[in-house]
């Protein structure tokens, strides 16, 4: 479930995707409304995959916008979904859907989409970015994704790269997120031309009228030496967090996912410089970063890994 | 092993440390020398323990001040011990000691040490960091120590709180390490002086007539206004580090060792300033910033206890 759409799919064993649905996540409801619209999709998919005869579900797993409890099944906060605060999701969703459901947070679960079956398949140590209107991220060491003492552990896009820097949404100054995501690019280029996102130059917008990676990205491409410019700054910090992350958890691979990534080859140098003036050399060598491979079904696919793979006794 | 001495002891089962051999370290010898150096140290220790009718060795373990795989047992380089390149320790150990020998890097040796009879024991993940000369770094994550793909995981030291901030001694900018290990304190109190070291006002100073974190603790217990202020500025980007751990980790404990932890009520109140700023407060309310429990002796009880706990079939 994201902010916008709820995407339901039906994976098989081995991690393909059998059969998508999407729908809206009427994110503004009340708790009881969400869970209803998760529940109604759910059973929509699994009607969709009797009448294509492909069975019965074996483990549902739901991958959630914000941090959360693993064990307990209670999501602290979404910042999409209001109504979610310290919400028992887990065990509302199985009252409705009669059924163990798993719950994950969305970065989580790509990151166990991309372990599986996408960048960073046969790799035991990962770290996963989600460049996107904030940064996610999601840590597997050792072959385990790491969940902390109660689920909040990667919480990556807060990670200081700057100690006065840019205020990030989370409060906090100079987080990573302020730098290399979508709305961290938007405060970059407000603060570069001295206006209000109303007033950004409209190459930068998209459709809408609103400021977009896309948008940004499309004028870079463009040769637009501002947008380059930006660019150049996330991919700057980008390389200074990824640089602490190969001296924290000695990776073999760095997965870049998100909006923002599809502008990974214009960060790359930047990125690049720093990570290799500030890693200790011998870890560099071992890393790679790369781009994610899978798309928008990353989060479904890890979540029905999730699933699958949470023994019954630890539910 | 240290730069300076070579600590043996012999630890139970339960990691009571029962006897305790201390000799020169002799670091400037020919790998052949220190692994000489090791080896008779290991001898004499295991005839004093039999002696005392304390039995043989189960498993032996040791602490390596440098980073290594432990796979493998090489250890990359150790900035103290320069014959170390690309060494194998283990074989060399084993070959003289004809027996089974565990080589862990020495920051991760305290981390278990701390993790089994110390300030961590309980805690599921734990964040250590030792405050020495430079500063080591050790994690455990969901109960298991965290290696990364050859062993160089953990170099916490080396994580960027300033973008462009004092250069470090590994050659990057505004490192951990360049604020809030004892070098770095004389680095910002040279900064700040603008003097070289053998300028220094001499109550920073030890009896030697070199700098050292005492001196400086010492200064500012006697309400010397610059000692404090340094203890502050280091103070702040501890906290600023402990924060970017707190949102990666979410862990239970984040342990301080070393030197300049004797300081750490002096640096405390500017560290969590930053902590509570900066990460999310309901992974700080999990959290406890603690001072390391076990002294010179963590690191031997921690390669004690990966010894005693490494299966037969990885080594």
């Amino acid at each position: 479930m994201g902010g916008t759409n709820i995407r339901t799919a039906a994976v098989s064993k081995n991690g393909e995707v059998l059969l998508v649905l999407r729908a809206p996540a009427r994110a503004k409801g009340t708790a009881a409304e969400t869970v209803a619209n998760i529940s109604t999709q759910v059973l929509a998919l699994q009607d969709a995959a009797r009448r294509k005869g492909l069975g019965r579900a074996l483990a549902i797993g739901v991958a959630v916008p914000g941090p959360l409890n693993v064990r307990t099944g209670v999501v602290y906060a979404a910042p999409h979904v209001k109504a979610w605060r310290s919400f028992t999701l887990r065990r509302n969703l199985e009252r409705v859907l009669k059924r163990t459901v798993i719950v994950e947070n969305d970065a989580n679960a790509w990151t166990l989409g991309e372990y599986w079956r996408g960048a960073a398949r046969g790799c035991k140590n990962v770290v996963l970015l989600t460049l996107g209107t904030g940064i996610g991220g999601g840590l597997i060491v050792d072959g385990k994704l790491v969940h902390g003492r109660s689920g909040m552990a990667a919480e990556l896009g807060h990670v200081c790269v700057e100690a006065e820097g840019m205020l990030c949404d989370c409060g906090a100054r100079g987080c990573l997120e302020a730098y290399a995501s979508a709305s961290g690019l938007c405060g970059l280029l407000k603060q570069r031309l001295h206006v209000e996102e109303s007033e950004l130059p409209p190459r930068y917008l998209d459709r809408g009228g609103e400021f977009s990676a896309r948008g940004l990205t499309r004028a870079a491409r463009g040769s637009d030496t501002l947008a380059i410019e930006m660019f150049e700054v996330a991919g700057r910090y980008l390389g200074i967090a990824i640089a602490s992350f190969i001296n924290t958890f000695n990776p073999e691979k760095v997965v870049i996912g998100g909006g923002v990534a599809g502008a990974l080859s214009l960060m790359r140098r930047a990125m690049m410089r720093e990570v290799k003036a500030r890693a200790f050399a011998a870890a560099v060598a071992q890393t790679r970063v790369v781009k994610a491979a899978l798309g928008p079904e990353g989060g479904v696919v890890g979540a029905a890994f999730a699933a699958m793979n949470t023994p019954m006794k630890a539910r």
